[in-house]
């Protein structure tokens, strides 16, 4: 069974292996024989690496919902911004402290280089705070100190000591406020271990770490450039050569480019470290930093109190999304919309067993399920533990192999649901397909789709208690629509007109006048193709008289097309009350 | 520095340490002092594995396009479905091989479970294939013994043994087919090393491995359940007992659960395996299977050949989005929108001064950059080896603190502009920012969108050649509509009418009776707020006398706001006329 792979082009001779570079070696390591037993010290920095990785960064609103988000979860180290770079960072330390945001057992965290005016404006920021972490950092890379500073390594080691010495020194315009420290060599993953330790431990005879005061000392992948063990072996090499290591928390920055970094946290803390940063839903530069919501879950699911709390992760993700405007991936871990979801068949059978199982186990214990340890096939987590439900565990895909509906709607007719429209869709076609059994293939869900929204095919077959069969509006563009119509209620057409600052609006009106109660929640319309004389699809959500569901029209005339959606919807309302009124009966 | 942090109420008694629970001790593992040289065998499972994960599963189309984008980039094994479970993947396996769509070095892999009737069907679905991977599988994971099939370890060898038996008596079915045979204890992860490593065994004895007929063992990662060194530990213990391993290939097929399938492949590989089953951009089941895609162009960043092309990302993403009609999120690795874009000035300005060492270097040395080693802060990879260009390397979010140009719009005037008019008028806002420096404010944005877009707030400041006054439209929903407007040209207004399938292809032939040629692309509207007496925004992309540029239109009328959208469109390409003329005259 040869392996009949081939060479591709790509130009590898522009790349090493970053291990031979950096000559890590480290052959009586330890941390593959460790386990985790607690969780870390957590900073959260989603206010600064986060932020600064964002198109959209957060205005002061979302920063505020962001912060009190962190401080809600259980996040005690929460890195708020580089207030010497930016107004905005500056003035929102200056609101958290100012109006008292910040609980006492929460330390903020600021950004800054290591130069005098930076350094001085940021003590400035903090000016009233009970405590905070004032967070230091340089380059130290190979790269960066040949391309960037242009400076050898005694260089960069005064300008690590210049900058801890004015912080040392500044921190009397704070005076009264806790300082803690933290020092970051940044681009670690990039520099030489020996170098990276030595200005480590210079830096820390300078701000003399004590057991009250201990000295963060972090170590970023800035950019992750090593599969995740070596990483781990450079964090072991650097735990067991810090000087003051009683006194100084090791803390990893990872990120992410190569995919590993929640391994790299996970397995550079086996190695020593004490302390995790990182963002929620892996935010943050490039590919993000590491995973925070990960990470916490990640111990979770082995018994290990994260000391963070994820009992209500939608609500999480929603405001990371808001605050980021960067959606959560569907198959982001944990969080993401399919990932307790099963299609498969098998998986849904083992399942099923699973929750059975778990509840003759209950029974016959005499307990409730919720003090069984968890076991479920398929289902790493109870889904309920992080406050999602089961509905989404098991998922038809009963379009299999032939496209799903809003797939085969959009390639077969062009129709682009709106996502909520689709989840009402596949209900109707979910029911038509558990009654007939066997696939459903594209025209019969073009026929049910047409049935449930559309006017019938034959003019003889009347679809629906009302129909359209003219439409003229004229508009004054003062803000003024008169909407004039044919419209047929049960057997009998007669024009009907009304007034509104649009189409939709005055027929509302007229609508009101045949006793039926509409409100307009949703509308959406979209070109069927592209051209001056193309087709149009709208789409409403409407409550009717109570109900709330969808109408759907699709004509030339993109206002005509909205008023036949409305019509779909009214339709469809006085087809279901008849049903219910059936069932009544029945 | 007291770590503040506190319990969670979350319900860790419901869990348990994994590696606790299965045992693994290898004291004298080797993996970690290993490292990577050569690309293991890929095999890509996204018509299986990944197909099966997906809300709208590929229709043949979309899975012939998909195997094709595989064996372009270079993939020789290729699962290609589960022929006997699914009449869809019996069909498209039959297409592959009756269209001779599969080249000589290419093998394809079907999936079977170990029971008779579904085997005999897998060989039927081979017949006439030069080569094949018949890929038999069983769960053998504690819970699924316990829960699923209820039967002890010796009814899942028997299971097994039964399973691989029907195999090698149905091979005279595709008599003339290379078969070659791959074996998973399914959920491996979750069953004990000992049972895992004697159910191999007894397979492979019924499959009499040699070393023209490898078999292979593969060892999934059904649900991630540890951290990844506990999985590469596994692996080596598994690759140091497994019987026959000269003529063993160990595959390794992790998914992502705990966000580290991407860690745990590489180690795995480290500890002894052989071969990576995957999918491109680590679709799969729930968080996905682990990412084809960052896994080979991690080894590239080492300067070892992935053996797979990955040249041009974009092409592939967009063909796997395609395929599978999910997205790739802004930050997965290599392929995300985002990952090379750096939006903070130090590191922008670290990379400027990279790719301007980088080329002083080469103009020394006289050769070209591409001879050179990559070397550019930040970048781990040149994005260009990807067929990425460098114009999204740095990006201003000029608004930061504020929000951004999209966002600001969105969040204080309701309005949601289609990605390419965003872009449009982030060129636009650029342009006012760079000539008058500093940040601008949200007030000031809606003044430059309003500027540009929209017609001057006064009724006497004439905003453009032309203007609407009023619009009357009829329909008589047979197809036809009549649209009547009292248009401005210039100083004179007059009445005009046309006729078209609806209102803007009406008025488009109104403004080619005026000498302009408009051609609509696209046209998306929404409303500014819910009820019917919501304005609406429209936005058209036309192309106006050979402009390809946006117009947008506010009314409550969405008729009316899509004719003002093409007046918009139409007075700017006017507008720009006029510019170009003044620059050809100055």
């Amino acid at each position: 069974m040869k392996n009949t792979q081939t060479p591709s082009a790509m130009p590898i001779h522009k790349y090493r292996p970053y291990r031979d570079t950096l000559g890590i070696d480290l052959p009586d390591r330890s941390w593959p024989s460790k386990t985790t037993t607690v969780a870390p010290r957590w900073c959260a920095v989603d206010l600064r690496d986060g932020n600064q990785a964002l198109i959209d960064p957060m205005s002061p609103e979302r920063k505020r919902i962001m912060f009190d988000l962190l401080v809600r979860m259980g996040y005690k180290d929460i890195e708020v911004g580089f207030p010497s770079a930016s107004q905005t960072d500056f003035d929102f330390v200056r609101t958290l402290i100012d109006e008292n945001l910040i609980p006492d057992d929460v330390r903020i965290q600021v950004l800054t280089q290591a130069r005098g005016e930076l350094i001085n404006r940021t003590y400035e920021s903090l000016i009233g705070a009970k405590q905070a972490i004032v967070h230091l950092y340089n380059s130290t890379s190979v790269l960066q100190r040949d391309v960037v500073f242009r400076t050898d390594k005694q260089g960069i080691i005064d300008l690590a000591l210049n900058g801890a010495r004015l912080c040392r020194a500044a921190e009397s315009i704070a005076d009264g406020t806790e300082i803690f420290y933290e020092y970051s060599p940044e681009s670690f993953t990039g520099t030489e271990l020996d170098f990276a330790l030595e200005v480590c431990n210079e830096v820390l005879e300078v701000l003399e770490p004590t057991p009250d005061r201990k000295v963060i000392i972090n170590l970023p992948a800035t950019v992750e450039m090593a599969s995740p063990n070596v990483y781990a072996d450079s964090i072991e090499w650097m735990s067991r050569h810090l000087n003051h290591r009683a006194n100084v928390i090791i803390s990893l920055h990872p990120h992410n480019d190569r995919g590993t970094a929640v391994a790299a946290a996970e397995l550079g803390y086996l190695a020593g470290a004490d302390r995790i940063e990182g963002c929620l839903f892996g935010n943050g530069e490039r590919t993000g930093n590491v995973d925070l919501v990960a990470l916490g879950i990640n111990l979770f699911t082995q018994g290990i109190d994260p000391q963070i709390d994820f009992s209500d992760l939608d609500e999480v993700k929603r405001t990371a999304e808001y605050c980021n405007q960067l959606p959560v991936h569907e198959r982001s871990p944990w969080a993401g919309d399919l990932v307790y979801t099963a299609f498969s068949g098998s998986h849904q059978d083992a399942i099923k067993k699973g929750f059975e199982a778990m509840q003759a186990d209950a029974a016959a214990q005499g307990v409730s399920v919720d003090e069984l340890l968890w076991a479920v096939p398929y289902l790493p987590i109870d889904p309920k533990d992080l406050g999602r439900g089961y509905e989404a565990v098991v998922r038809v895909n009963s379009q299999s192999g032939k496209g799903g509906v809003a797939y085969l709607l959009k390639a077969d007719h062009a129709l682009d649901l709106p996502r909520k429209l689709q989840i009402e869709f596949s209900g109707v076609v979910q029911a038509k397909t558990d009654a007939e059994g066997g696939e459903v293939t594209s025209d019969q869900i073009w026929e049910i789709f047409h049935d449930e929204y559309l006017p019938a095919h034959h003019a003889d077959n009347k679809w629906g208690r009302f129909e359209l069969h003219s439409t003229a509006t004229a508009s004054d563009l003062a803000g003024s629509t008169r909407l004039d119509v044919t419209l047929r209620v049960g057997d009998t057409s007669a024009p009907a007109a009304g007034t509104g600052n649009g189409p939709i609006a005055a027929f509302l009106g007229i609508m009101a006048e045949h006793g039926v109660d509409v409100k307009l929640y949703d509308y959406v319309e979209h070109a069927l193709s592209a051209g001056g004389d193309a087709l149009a699809a709208a789409y409403v959500e409407l409550n009717v008289n109570g109900k709330r569901l969808w109408g759907v029209g699709i004509d030339a005339d993109i206002s005509t097309a909205s008023l036949k959606a409305v019509v779909s919807a009214v339709n469809r309302a006085v087809r279901m009350d008849a049903g219910d009124r059936d069932l009544v009966s029945a």
